[in-house]
C-alpha cells in the first residue's frame, strides 16, 4: 500500500496529539509538514517529529509541501476556510470538530466538499471511534437493546482546568457551542433521528465569571427528535473528580451506559475514603485511542478510496443544534431547530 | 412508653406490607383494626395479623375501633376524604402518597390538617427514609457536595409487570401522575427549591396500548426551580432488567448517585454473560426498609408529640407538579407551574 | 400458630441484637426472660424489651421462667454447659457460634443433642441466612456455576475496632479460632466436602501487641478438602476501610463473588477522592438481616417441629478446623485435620 | 536521538504483536530483520512490516543483519541460547518471559549477561508496564497502603481457548511453570521479598486430559516470603467469562485491587441478564498497552545507555519458584525454595 504523505495544521493541545500519532503510530502514512502560528511548536515538529516542512503560513504549506492530505486542528474559526483552500488544492482533508463557527461557514465547507467528490473529507467526531462508544453502537445496530428511545449525555470538564475555561468563555460562544457538539453527534448517531426542538437552562453557582462573560458554568437541555425519541444533555466545567464524559442509551430491550465511572485505570483502592476508583483527568487521556483510531481510518479511506461514515452535513447539523440550545438558554424558551 | 393502637385501611399490594410491619416489626405499637373492601384480605388480617376489628366500612372502623391512629393505604382517590374523616375523629393519620388526585382534594386535606394542629399528619414519601437517600441528604446538609444544582431522576418499573401498568393506565391519570411524585418530592428535598416550569415528552415504542389509553410508555421531563437549579426526570414501565430507581444529585463540590446499579443483593456473577449483578425486582423489595422506617417514625412522632419533616403541603406541591408535567406532555409546550 | 415463649442469655454486643429481634421483630414468638451477668443489661431488658423475668443466674432462668426455648449468646466458654442444661430441662436451644471452645466441650454438646432428639438444636452460623450467601448457595445448588472447586474467603474487622481485638487476643485462642469459624462453615457448605489438611501463616506489621499475646494481626491459610477442592482464608483486624467480609466461590462454569465491595448502602460519591462507595462499619450492620432471618427460622422450626439444616456436628467440625489452622500457624507446617 | 535498528525472533501469537509495535508504534526504532521457523510469518514480515532481512536461521540474522538489538519472542526453550548468542555478538537483548525452562538454562543466561555489562538485557515481564499495575506500584512506593503484607493473584485463561492449553500441557511443564511466572514476579515486586516456601494444590473437574498429561486444570498455592509476607496464587484455563487476571495487594493502611472485573471496555449493559460488563477475551487485548510500553522502555534504555529495573536474576528467581510450586503440587507437601 502506498504511503500517504500528510501535513498538519495546529500543534496545540489537540494538534500535538494528532501530529505525534501521524508521525509514529499510524501504519501507511508519513507526517512531512506542519503549520502553526507558534514557532516553538514548529521547532518541536522539526526536531521531535522530523517533519521536513514547517511554516506559519498555511497557504504556503498547501501550495509547496509534498503532501496529499492535511489534518486541520487549528482554532475553530480557521477550519472552514482551510477546508476550502485544501480541497480546492486537490488534497484530502481531516478536520476536527466543530466543522465551523456559524451556519454560513458550514455551508461554505459543504460547497467545497461537494465541489470535490473525489477527495476524502473526514470530520473528527472521534468519539465514534472510541472502543466503548463503537461497541455500544454495534450492539444497537445488532438490535441488542431494541428501539433506542432516550440518550442521556453528560460531559464535564474537570474543575482542575476551570481557569482556562473561564478565559475561553469570553469568545467561545458559550458552553453549548464549545462543549456539546460531540454529544449532539452521538445523540443523532445512537437515536437515528434529527433534533427538532430544544429546551435549555444553565446554572452558575461557583464561578460568577461565567455569567459575567455571558456564558454559564453548567448547561442542561432536553431535546426532541423527529422520530419521537428524546435526549438529555448536561455539560459543565467544574467536575470535582476529573474528566467525566458519560452517555447512556436507553432502549426498549436494554440500556447501555458508557463510562458511568470514568476510571483512570483498572485499580480500585480500599482505604479510609471507602472503595474507590481514581478518575481520568482530561480528554487527551480519555480519548487517546479514539484519536488514534479515527486517524487510522482517515488514512485507510485515502488508501482505499473510501468515504467515511461521517459527512460534512453531520458537522453542519451539530453546529445548528448547539446554536439552537444556546438560544434556548438565553431566551428561557423552547426553540425549534431550523435546518 | 405507651403502646399506640393503630388501624390500617387498605390491605393491597402496599397496605399488606404496612400492616405486617405494624403487626410484627415496630416497637411501641399494636395493630388492632383493619379495613378493606376485600373480605379475603380481612380474613388474613384476622388470622395472620391477629387484629381484633375487621371491617369493609371505613367510617365504622374509625367510629368504633379502639384506635388512636390510622395508616391510610387505600386507593388514591380515597385518601383525602379518609384523611378528613380520621382527623376530625381525633385520630393521628399516616397517609401514603399521593396526597390526593386533584388540587381540590389536596386543599381539603390541607384544611383538615390545619383544623387539627394537635394531631400528627404523616405523609408517606418513604424514599426519604431509605438509608441511601437519607445518607445522600445528610451529606448534602453537611455541605459535602457544595451547592446541589441538578437532580437526575430515573424511575422504571420492570417490563415483567407491564400488563398491570397497561390496565391501570386507563384510569391512573397517566405515568407522570402515577409514577413521578416520589421523584418530584426528592427533587424539592435535595435541591431546596420549588419547581416553576416543566417541559415534557414521552415515547411509546413497545406497547401501543399506552397511547391508546391516552398515556405514554415512558416519560421524560426537564424542570426548572425557583432557586435556579434544574432537574431531569425519566419514568417508564418497561425496564428489561428489573425495578430501576436511580437518582443523582450533582453539586458544585461532589456528585452523589443513588442506585446506579439497582442490585438485588451483594452477589456478582462471572459467567458467559460477563460480570453481572442481578437487579431488584420490584418496589416492595427495593424499599422494604424505608417502609418500615417511616412507620417507626410515625409511631415515634405520636409517642413524642412531634411533627414529621414532611407536611401536607409537600403532598399538594408534588401533585400540582405532576399535573403540570402531564399538561406539558400533552401540549408539547413548556408549562409554568402555578401553586 | 402457637406463640413460642423464649428466654435469652447474653445481652452483650450480639445478644442485645438477638434480644431486640425476639422482642419486636419476629412473628410467632415472645421474649419473656433474659439472663446476663450485667445488671444494667438486665434493667434494659426489663424496661425496653418488657421481659417478665430477668436474672444473673442461668440455671434459675431455665428452672423457673415460663419458657420453651432459649437463645444462648453468652461468652463462648459458657455455650456447651448451657446447651446441656437447657436441653436436659426439655427446652429448645439456639446457640450462637462457636459451638464450643474445645473438642471435649463440643462432644458434650453433641451428646446432649443426641439425648434429646425431640428438641430443636439450632446452631447460629447466620451467614447462611444472609440473602447474598443464600442466593449464592441457591445458584450453586441449581448447578449455575458447575462444580465449585475453590472458595476464597476474606474476613477483616475494621481498624477502628482494633483495640478491643488486641485486648481479646490474650484469651480468645487466637485469630483463627476467634474469627474463622464462619468462613470454615461456608467453605464446607459451598464446596460440599470436609477439610483434610491446612497450611497457615500470619503477619503482624502494625500492632506488635498481637504477637506479644501469642496471636497474629492477620492470618492466612490454604485448605485442602476430601473431595479435591481447595480454599483460601484471609482473616484480619486492621481493615482501613471498614468491615470487610468477602467470599468467592469459583466453579467450572461460573464464579460468584459475595461483597467484593462491602458497601454501606446504595450511594456512590464522585468527589476529589474519586468515585467511591462508603464501607459498612461492623458485623451487626452487615448481617442485621441474617441475624433476624436465622431467628425467624429457629422459631419456625419449633412451631413446625422441624430440624434445621445446620447440626451440632457442623459446629464441632468448624471448631476442629480452626484449631488445626492455629496449630499450623504456630508450627509453620501443614497439618492434617483429625475428626 | 539515533534510531535503533532492531530484529525480532518469533512471530507467533506474541511475537507478531511485538513486531507490529516495533514496526509502527515506537518512536526511535526501526524494525529491519525478522526470524521465524514459519515461512508464512516471514512473508508477512516482509510485506506488511517492510523488514529488509527475513530468515529461518537465527544465527544468520545475528551474524548478517544490520541490527543493534533483538527482541526474543521465540518458544521458551530457545530463549537462553539465543540470549547467549546475541549478547556474545554484541547486541542488546529483549527476551520475553520466561527467562529459561530450567535452572541450568537460566544460569547460562546469567553468565552471558554478566559477560556483557555494557549491553542492555531486558526481561519481558510486561505486567510491570501495565498502567494499572504501575499505578499500584507507585502507590505502594509512595507509602499509600502502608506495609503490603499479602498478595492475592489470579490468572485464568478463558475456556474459549482451552483446547490449545490441553495440547500444550503435554510439554509445557505444567500450569505453574507455564502460567504463573508473571504472578511470581509481581508478588516479589509488590511485597519486596523472596519466596521461601510454597504449598500447592490443583483441581481437574472439567477436562480430565489435563490430569492425563500430568498437569492440572487449575492450580492454587500459598507462598511464604522471607520478610514475613504471604501470597496466594490461583491459576487456571477454564474461566467461563473470558481472560481474568486479577491481583490484590493488601497493606496495613490500604488495599489495591487490580482488575477485579476484567472488563473489555467502558460499557455496562442493563438487560435480562442483569447489569453486566463484558470481559476481555485474551492476553493480547488485556496487555496491549503494556507490550507497547515495555518495548518503548527497552529502546529508551538503549538510547540512554540505561539499565532496566528488571534483571536477569529476576527471571531466574521466577523460574525457580514455579518449579518449586510444581514440586509441591506433585508431592502434596510444602516445599522450601532453594536459590
Ligand atoms: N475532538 C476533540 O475532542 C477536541 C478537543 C479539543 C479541541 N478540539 C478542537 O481542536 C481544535 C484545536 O483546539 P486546541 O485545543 O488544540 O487549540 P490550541 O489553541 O491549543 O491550538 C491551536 C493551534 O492552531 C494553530 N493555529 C491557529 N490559527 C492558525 C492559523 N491561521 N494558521 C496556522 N495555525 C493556526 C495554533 O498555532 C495552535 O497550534 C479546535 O477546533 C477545537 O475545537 C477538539
Ligand atoms: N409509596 C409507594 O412507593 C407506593 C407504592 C405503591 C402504591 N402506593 C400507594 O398506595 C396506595 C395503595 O396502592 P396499592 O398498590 O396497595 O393498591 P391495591 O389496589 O393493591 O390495594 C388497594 C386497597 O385499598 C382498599 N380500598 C380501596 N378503597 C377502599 C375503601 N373505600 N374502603 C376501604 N378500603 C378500600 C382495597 O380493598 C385494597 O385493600 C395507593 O394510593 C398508591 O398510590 C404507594
Ligand atoms: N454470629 C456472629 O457473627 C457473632 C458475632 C459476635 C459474637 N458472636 C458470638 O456471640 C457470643 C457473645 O459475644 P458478644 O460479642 O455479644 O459478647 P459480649 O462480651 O459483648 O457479651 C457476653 C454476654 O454474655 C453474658 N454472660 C457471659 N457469661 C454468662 C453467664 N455465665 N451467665 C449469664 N450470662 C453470661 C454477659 O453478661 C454478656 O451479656 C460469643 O460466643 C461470640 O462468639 C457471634
Ligand atoms: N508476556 C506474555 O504475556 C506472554 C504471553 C504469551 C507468550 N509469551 C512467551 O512468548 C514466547 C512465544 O510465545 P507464543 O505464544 O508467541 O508462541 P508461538 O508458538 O505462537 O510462536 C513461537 C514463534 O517462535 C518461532 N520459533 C520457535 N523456535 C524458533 C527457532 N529455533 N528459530 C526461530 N524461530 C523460532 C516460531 O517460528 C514462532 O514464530 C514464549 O516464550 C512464551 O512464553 C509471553
Amino acid at each position: 500500500m502506498k504511503e500517504v504523505k500528510v501535513g498538519v495544521v495546529g500543534l496545540g493541545r489537540l494538534g500535538s496529539v494528532y501530529a505525534e500519532n501521524l508521525a509514529f503510530k499510524i501504519p501507511g502514512c508519513k507526517l512531512v509538514a506542519a503549520c502553526s502560528l507558534d514557532e516553538k511548536e514548529l521547532e518541536w515538529a522539526k526536531d521531535y517529529l522530523n517533519v521536513d516542512f514547517a511554516t506559519t503560513d498555511y497557504k504556503k504549506m498547501i501550495d509547496e509541501a509534498d503532501i496529499e492530505a492535511v489534518a486541520i486542528v487549528s482554532s475553530s474559526p480557521e477550519h472552514c476556510w482551510m477546508i476550502e483552500y485544501t480541497l480546492d488544492a486537490g488534497k484530502h482533508v481531516f478536520c476536527d470538530k466543530p466543522l465551523g463557527c456559524s451556519l454560513e461557514e458550514c455551508k461554505r465547507a459543504e460547497a467545497a466538499v461537494e465541489r470535490h467528490p473525489d477527495k476524502v473529507f473526514f470530520l473528527g467526531f472521534m468519539r465514534r471511534y472510541d472502543p466503548s462508544y463503537a461497541h455500544a453502537k454495534a450492539q444497537i445496530d445488532a438490535n441488542k437493546i431494541g428501539k433506542p428511545y432516550l440518550v442521556k449525555a453528560t460531559g464535564l470538564d474537570p474543575e482542575a482546568l476551570v481557569e482556562s475555561c473561564i478565559k475561553f468563555s469570553k469568545t467561545s460562544g458559550g458552553i453549548f457551542i464549545d462543549a456539546a457538539s460531540h454529544d449532539i453527534d452521538l445523540m443523532r448517531w445512537f437515536l437515528g433521528g434529527e433534533i427538532t426542538e430544544v429546551y435549555a437552562a444553565g446554572t452558575t453557582f461557583k464561578h460568577p465569571e461565567f455569567t459575567e462573560n455571558g456564558d454559564t458554568e453548567t448547561g442542561m437541555a432536553m431535546l426532541k427528535l423527529d422520530n419521537g425519541t428524546v435526549a438529555f444533555l448536561h455539560v459543565g466545567r467544574t467536575a470535582p473528580h476529573g474528566y467525566h464524559t458519560e452517555t447512556e442509551i436507553v432502549g426498549t430491550e436494554g440500556h447501555i451506559r458508557v463510562a458511568d465511572v470514568p476510571w483512570k485505570d483498572r485499580t480500585m483502592v480500599y482505604d479510609q475514603y471507602g472503595a474507590r476508583q481514581e478518575i481520568i483527568e482530561n480528554f487527551p487521556q480519555r480519548f487517546a485511542e479514539a484519536y488514534l483510531l479515527e486517524m487510522v481510518d482517515f488514512i485507510d479511506c485515502i488508501q482505499k478510496d473510501r468515504k467515511p461514515e461521517l459527512t460534512v452535513y453531520d458537522g453542519t447539523k451539530a453546529t445548528i443544534v448547539t446554536y439552537a440550545i444556546t438560544d434556548s438558554f438565553h431566551s428561557g424558551k423552547a426553540v425549534k431547530v431550523e435546518y
